[in-house]
This record gives structure tokens, sequence and C-alpha cells, in this order.
């Protein structure tokens, strides 16, 4: 199979339109797709592009033996996480594939992956519209396109002293499974099997982005983990912000039972799990005090849990409380693929 | 030195539009760059946006001790290219780097990566707006934006029966140079010197495919093969074509003197370098017979050679003729990577 055989067979938009029944009306903004020196995406009138990269990296971010279907499913779900993060719609991805000669010859790999890859798609409405192949170490690189009217993205500088601090949906399961898989711990089958699910296949919170937009005063979507990713809109917004632990050790994502979790770990494990764990691709994001009952309803618009784990300070840093306001000590340090 | 640290000091736009006086106006369209969840690019009204993706791999496009300068700059040329072969103008560009350990701890070796790639940037007005770093077998790979007036992007499928069939530049340099490099042939140091350039130091032809835009009824840029690459053209456009070899012989990058090329290759290897060397980064194009001196204004315009070497068919398929119009037979295959 050569290079234009296998783009053809498994990434081809329009047999994945049709695979996945992606609506005409979805890629009205698409002018041009696969299968020209580049694509033509329109964007509507008054609509600024967003735009974001991902590389992904076997034995890095992945298992050799990963389920190829997860593999796709997360590729795309980490970059339509960036999406959500800024409040941006999907409009479009492409993707660079460098595959080791076994790889590119294995149709049942292929086809998983590119299934995985193209349901998600097809669930956001945002068609594959480009990219390239290559040989070489397994190397996915996807880059998004979305779009938000002007002046409506949720940037990470916008937030202030006095608004809330709050984040999507449970955290720390990815962590949980990693660990897992890596034999560091054992965990009940089924608290396993939902870990799992949040590592391999994570939601990306784009609808819950989108219902933010005028709300939310910043946001950020948890890649690296809570304390250092908060810690970018801080520095962003030069600002400091307090969390109180008693709330944020209760988010480890054990299917949607967060007390069971509280009733297995111990303090220190679940906020290590939870301050410090990454690939959760939950959204962190500020909104004022009087905005409390219109993130409420974002949340349920977006049928997505949101709750809010401590404020904003003018004061710079992060401080750590436990639910009686003493500091709680620790070093949680957030994933940095050069440390 | 971590992760964000490599960022801010070898990537952050802020530097490099300040190290290589790109002027303000050139960002314009650039809402938001490097440091949040995506970036944010404001497309002129009217305009549709050309979006396109390369990978590089080491070993398979360039050398483990390629001059880091050399491949920044070829990184972004070859994506460059692809909006020049759209006939659109380039607005910014994100990067994703897989970085093995050793090399994230060589400063120098970043510092002439980011030079390399960064003053290109600047020549052309492009900012770097985002991306990815992370550890990982070294894979470079760029996306690349840019804007086209809805409706004059130079397609691959607009070649008519009867249109004349251009190439910009010369051919086979970067082959030739592979090859030597390779230690498969010897050649003399200045015509080493001179294709090396060509494989390292690609020129995308962005200038003259915005002087086509209206012109060209059709455009590709050659980065497999002559033949391989028109063969895309011909397929998109449904037609055929024959390609006089007596012209395209000639078209070997040696310095700028493409007469010498034929006094020093037999025809065999000319035609071989000429119609199947890939990574020549320069255009093929199409464009009616009437448009001959407009073609010609063209590339006087952007300060690039074009030469006719045939003419579009009805007739499917890609005929190879001599000065005297007789057939010629070779097998001439362009770049595959799982062939």
């Amino acid at each position: 199979m050569g290079e234009f055989d296998l783009i053809e067979r498994f990434f081809k938009r329009k047999s994945a339109a049709t695979r996945y029944s992606i609506a005409p009306t979805a890629t009205d903004s698409v002018a041009l797709g696969i299968g020209d020196d580049c694509a033509l995406i329109q964007p509507a009138p008054g609509q600024q592009l967003a735009v974001s990269s991902d590389m992904l990296v076997e034995g890095r971010h992945f298992f050799a033996d990963v389920d190829p279907a997860a593999l796709g499913h997360k590729a795309l779900a980490v970059n339509l996480s960036d999406l959500a993060a800024m409040g941006a719609e999907p409009l479009a991805f492409t993707l660079a594939l460098a595959l080791p000669p076994a790889r590119a010859a294995d149709a049942a790999w292929l086809q998983a992956f590119s299934d995985g890859l193209l349901q998600l798609a097809a669930a956001h409405r945002c068609p594959l519209i480009g990219g390239d192949t290559t040989a070489g170490p397994l190397n996915l690189c996807i880059t998004i396109l979305g779009q938000v009217p002007a002046a409506q993205a949720l940037r990470r500088d916008g937030a202030r002293a006095g608004d809330d601090l709050w984040v999507s949906g449970t955290l720390g399961g990815a962590r949980l499974a990693l660990e897992a898989l890596q034999g560091l711990r054992t965990l009940p089958p089924g608290m396993l099997a939902a870990a799992r699910q949040r590592l391999e296949r994570p939601t990306p919170r784009v609808a819950l982005g989108l219902a933010l937009r005028g709300i939310a005063s910043s946001a950020i979507d948890l890649s690296d983990g809570l304390l250092g990713d908060v810690g970018h809109v801080l520095a962003a917004s030069r600002a400091g912000a307090t969390i109180d632990t008693s709330i944020a050790s209760l988010l480890i994502a054990v299917g949607e039972d967060t007390t069971l979790a509280s009733a297995v770990f111990d303090t220190k494990t679940a906020l290590t799990l939870t301050l410090a764990g990454g690939d959760d691709y939950e959204l962190a994001f500020t909104a004022p005090p009087a905005a409390r009952a219109a993130v409420e309803h974002a949340g349920a618009q977006a049928a997505t849990r949101v709750t809010r784990i401590g404020r904003i300070e003018a004061a710079p840093g992060l401080r750590l409380i436990d639910g009686a306001g003493r500091a709680v000590e620790g070093d949680f340090r957030s994933f940095d693929h050069f440390a």
C-alpha cells in the first residue's frame, strides 16, 4: 500500500463523511478538503480563527499496544479540548502522521485508528481536511481550526481578583489509570475501567466552552495538571489564587461516583492525583461571583459538572488550604516533557 | 531547561519579531500569538483560509547531522511552498516539535534551528503563533495558514486541454545533492555546493504563486518529482499531458547555469533527475496559450524563471517526447514514502 492509497483508503473526508453521516451543513465552512496543496476554509463573517497543534509520540503520550481506536479518539480529543478552552466552535483539522513501515502495512490498525478519529470528528462536525503521511517513528500531529466571534474568546489573561475558580468534570482519573497500567498501583477492576476511559478516551468540553462565552473571564484546559495549568492562567492574568483542597480532593474520577474515591484514597494521594495528575482535558475557568448562577446554567446546558474550587486574588502565587482554611503543604508538580 | 523555558527562549514570537524586525503591519492578522490554548487569526474580509501541514522526520527527510539553520529554513520553506502552489499569501504558522533529550539540551542547535526558521518567517511576514514541544525521536510538524480571495485559489483541478504546462526555476538539483551526499555520485565542488543549496535551502515560490492568480488555471508544488506531481494535477483535472523532455532535460539546477548540466549529464541521467527527482519545491502550473505573455510577466515580477515544457490534452496519461516529437520510454518514478 503506497502513501496515496493509504490516505485515500483510510482518511479521505468524503468516505469519512458518508461513513459517519457528517451532515453537509457541518462542512459548509470547508471550501476544499483533502487532495490539494492546501485545504481552503471559509470562516463565518466576524469570526476569528482559533488554531492549535498537538503532537503525540509513541512511548511518551501513549503505549505501543494502545487500542488504535482509542488513540485516534484521543489524538483529536486533546485538540478539541484546546478549542473548548478558547470557547471556539470546531471547524476542521489536519493530521500529519509518521508511521513505521509495519504500521503502515497494518490495515486493521489503520482502520481502527481512523474509525476512532473520524467518529469523534463526526460527533463534533469537524472534518479532516488535509495533512501529511510519512514513514518514521510513530508520531501524530493534529492541527485544529475553530471559530469564535472577535473579542469573545476565553483567554488565559482575563482572570481578575475576586473571581471564582471553577473546574469541569472530575480530575485525576487519567493519572490513576496511568499509574495502574505502569504497575505502580492496583485498582478494583471497575475503578480501573472507569479511570482508563478517562486516560484513553477523554471527553473534550467543547459544549461547555461555548456555553461559557460571555460568562467566564478566563479558561484553560487541563493537560499537564491543575496546579501547573492554573499557574499559566495566573501568570497571564498577573494574579494569584487560593484553592480549597477539601473540595479539590473529592474530584477524582472513578466512574461518576466521586465519594467512592475519597473512601479509597488517603488525602495526600487524592491531592497528588487531582492537583498534579495530567491528561484530564477538563476546563479550569474563572468567573465573577455574580455569574455563579450563569456558570451553573452553562454546566447544565452542556450536561457537564462544574465545581467551584477556589478564588482569584491580587497577591501572586498559588495557595492551597484545607476545609478549615489552614495552609496545605506539599510538592505537587505538573508534567514537564523535559523535566 | 524545561518545556516552557525552551519555548520562551527560542520560539516566542515577540523576541523573534524583534530579532528579525517583523514589521507590526505583518502581524495585523494575528490577534493572539504563542501562549494560550489556541492562537487567534483574523483573515481579511472576503478571504478564504489556506491550510497545509507537513511533517519532517530525521533520517527520512533530513540527515541527523544537517545544519540546524538549514533545517529550520527547510521546514518552513516546504510549507510556504504549499501556500505558493495555491496562490495564497502567508499569514502565520504553528510548529510542533519532538526532540530527543540531548537535542532539547543543546542550546546552540536550538538557536541555529530557530534562527533559520524565524529568518525565513520574517522574510515572508509569517509569524510563529503556537504549537507544541515534546520529547521523542526528532520530528518537526509545521502547519501553515495563508489567505486567498474566495474563488482565486490555484487548485489542482483547473487544467484544461490546450493549456500550456509550465515549471518555475530549475529541477533536479535537490536529488543531485542527495545522491552526492549518499556517496552515489561525485560532483565538482561548485556544482555540489549549488545543488546542496537546492536540497537544504529551497526557495518557496510565494511571489510567483501570488503573481499567477487569475492567470494560471492550475498549480502544484514539486515535492515528490515532476511526473508524479503533474500526475496529481492530471488526475484532479481529468486530463492528460505531453512533456517535451528536450526542454525538461535542460532544467537541472547547477547554480544558475542550466546549459552546464546538459554538458555534464547524459540524457537518461538528466531526465531521471528532472522528471523524478523530488524536493525541488518549484511550481508546476498550467495556463491557456493566450496567457503566455501574462505568465512571462508574472515570472519577471516574481524574479523567477518560468519555462513552458508541455501541453495539457484531453487524452488521459502522461506522454514524454523528445525534441523531434518521438516518444521517450523510461521508468521515472516519483517518491512514495511507503513504496
